[in-house]
This record gives structure tokens, C-alpha cells and sequence, in this order.
């Protein structure tokens, strides 16, 4: 996701260090700290303006919600919905999703979300799809065993990508939905801002859940 | 598939002894012998009318093909096609898909079709869809270490579940196609009737591909 420069952007992150991490190595292996009660961790991996991670967080207060982005006007945005909401049990973080096994211990993490993730289409960019082996090698690191991985996408081509690579990294899968908003998950599901602009458009949104 | 019982069916199957087998387990593990030469084998589940595996039998003439039926009426319907063909890499089957390992020895397979399936949508009805894991153990004796199975369905519930099933039997996904008229293998895609029919209406093709 793109959005234009925001020289609000840097000040409100540099204010806020309670509530967006800026140096993550810091934290490795004492990411409870940061929240007010020790619970499940989750962590989306490219929250974009944060709207998924946000409402996640107050729909599921027993779980501690990190989202994750690597552009800082867009993190910026999530910032400010995070700061309105007061949530005990989100944090933010402004680093790169590929670097997350310096940024977490080993089974430090319980589930990690991967939602509309940039679907790189040309072959030659194949390693920089969030679903290519060392990715996944990476999320197996820092999940604790049989740690779970929600991927979501509205691009026909990442989810069939990454089905197969999923599938041949040895991570079992535990749902297919090829239709999320026709499905008997649409009541639960949770919309990113992304999700709801294209859905409502008529676009069909595919779901894949699984765990190592 | 359902067809009107047809009264020619029955003698035109007992004519043709030399083109459709209604006694398999007489020929486990002697199937060779039954083609021209000795070469691959691939079998389909559920041929229906035979559209497609007497096509893929004129494509592919160093592939050996047995289709089988459980309808007597339908696999009548694809003896009179390959009595018209007379191709000598086609036999047919009159059996029922389930019994697979009565009529083969293990690993004498070397590939399993899988076309347009029933879908048993109903949840008490799972054990009877073609992708669940005791059939899957059938196909897995039957193929040779690393056998594929192709899987083709217009059914997105057959498919979601297909997906999970065969990712938790432990297979390997080669390739999975969300929109298959559309894809790249558009080319290559030798129809079922079936196929032609939904396909021309909008509906959307699932396939995977996958190895034991």
C-alpha cells in the first residue's frame, strides 16, 4: 500500500513510543511486556492504516495484537486509530516483515496474519511473495509449534501460489475458502480496509488457514 | 451423472469384451496385457460419457487409459465412442470406483483422474466424496510412489475441501488452478462433457494436481 508522505507522520510515531516500536531488536523475547496481561500473541505482518489489527484487538481482548508495517506514513495512520481506541492488548511496530526472527524469539509468536499481502506477479519477484519457503521458514521460527497462519487475498494468483507452496513447505491446512464473503465464516470475518473497498465491488476474497 | 436407463446398453456391454471389462478383478495386476504396448497408466474415476478420457487416449498415445464407470448406461454411452475410435491405449471398466485395490495391484497406477466428482455436499455424506482420506489410502496403494492424481470440479465446496483433505493426507500440490479456462493450461485442458457445458455458462473450473 502507497499513500502520499505525511510530515505529521514522523513526530506522532516519535511521541507515542508506548505504542509503536521503532527499534524491535530491543524487544526480542519480551514482547509480553509490552501489554498488560500475558496472552496469546498474534501478529499481522503488514497491517497497512491498521483497521484489521485494530478491530481484531477489541474483538478478542484475551489476545495480545502486534501489527506490523514497514512504511511509516502508513503506520503513522494505524498509529492514530490506535491511539484513539486505548487498547491494553495492541501494539504496534514499524519494521520489515521479512526480518521478524531478529524482532522475536523463537516461539515467542502464536498466530500470524498475512492479509492482502502485495501478490508480486512477475516470476523473477517470486522470493518477495509473503508465502515463498523463506518466509515460511521465517514464521515457523518465531511460531510456537503447531503456530497457525491466517492468510488472506483477494489476488487469484498469490492464492494459488501459495497453496501450493504452503502445502509443499508441510504446513497443514485447516480451511479453504474460495468465496470468504459467501461463506459460512462471513459473520466472523473481520474486513481489512482493502478487503472491504474490493469485496463490495464484487470481488471474491479467498481464505486459507493452517498451522505447522 | 444419471441417464435414462438405456435397453441396448447391456448387450452392446456384453459384446465387447475386448474393449470394457465388467469382471476387473480377474486382470489385478495383468492390466498390460490388455493394450498394445507397455507403457504408463492412467486411470479415470467416474468416465461418465468418455469424452474426455477418449480424448486424452487420441492425445496422448504413449499412455495407456482405462476409464471407469459404475453406470451401465453411462459406460455404454463411452463404449460406443471407443468403439469408434478403435484407439489401442483405451479400456474401459465397468466397476465401482471404491474397490479400487480389488482391481489393482499396488503400485501398477501411474496416474488417477479425478473429473467433475460428486460433490456430496452434505456434511454426513463426507466419507462418500472421492477426496476423502479412505479413498485417498486407495489411490496411494494403487499408484506408484510420487502418482499423481489430477483433480478437476465446477463444485467450490468439493474443491475447499479437497484442498484440506489431500494437504492433510500428506500429498504434494504440483499446481492448483482457481479459474482454469482462464489460466495457462487453458491450451492443454482436454474437457469432460460435463465441463463443456458449465464452462460455457461462466462457471468457474477448479483443478489441482498433486503427488503422493
Amino acid at each position: 500500500m502507497r499513500v502520499r508522505n505525511k510530515p505529521w507522520a514522523e513526530p506522532l510515531i516519535a511521541a507515542h513510543p508506548e505504542m509503536i516500536i521503532t527499534d524491535p531488536i530491543q524487544i526480542k523475547g519480551k514482547w509480553q511486556k509490552r501489554f498488560k496481561k500475558v496472552q496469546p500473541l498474534h501478529i499481522e505482518i503488514g497491517m497497512g492504516k491498521g483497521q484489521f489489527i485494530t478491530k481484531m484487538a477489541a474483538k478478542y481482548p484475551e489476545v495480545n495484537f502486534i501489527g506490523i508495517e514497514i512504511q511509516r506514513s502508513v503506520a503513522a495512520i494505524a498509529l492514530k486509530k490506535a491511539l484513539t481506541d486505548k487498547l491494553p492488548n495492541l501494539q504496534l511496530m514499524l519494521a520489515d516483515g521479512g526480518d521478524l526472527n531478529e524482532y522475536f524469539n523463537d516461539g515467542e509468536v502464536d498466530q500470524i496474519y498475512l492479509n492482502f499481502s502485495d501478490p508480486w506477479p512477475k516470476k523473477r519477484h517470486i522470493k518477495r511473495r509473503l508465502t515463498y519457503k523463506t518466509f515460511l521458514q521465517g514464521y515457523q521460527y518465531i511460531l510456537k509449534s503447531h503456530g497457525v497462519i491466517e492468510l488472506k487475498t483477494d489476488n487469484q494468483g498469490l492464492f494459488e501460489y501459495s497453496l501450493v507452496s504452503m502445502n509443499n513447505f508441510g504446513l497443514q491446512f485447516d480451511a479453504v475458502f474460495l468465496d470468504l464473503h459467501h461463506s459460512k465464516e462471513a459473520d466472523q470475518n473481520v474486513e481489512t480496509e482493502y478487503e472491504h473497498k474490493f469485496s463490495e465491488k464484487g470481488q471474491r476474497i479467498f481464505k486459507l488457514t493452517a498451522h505447522f
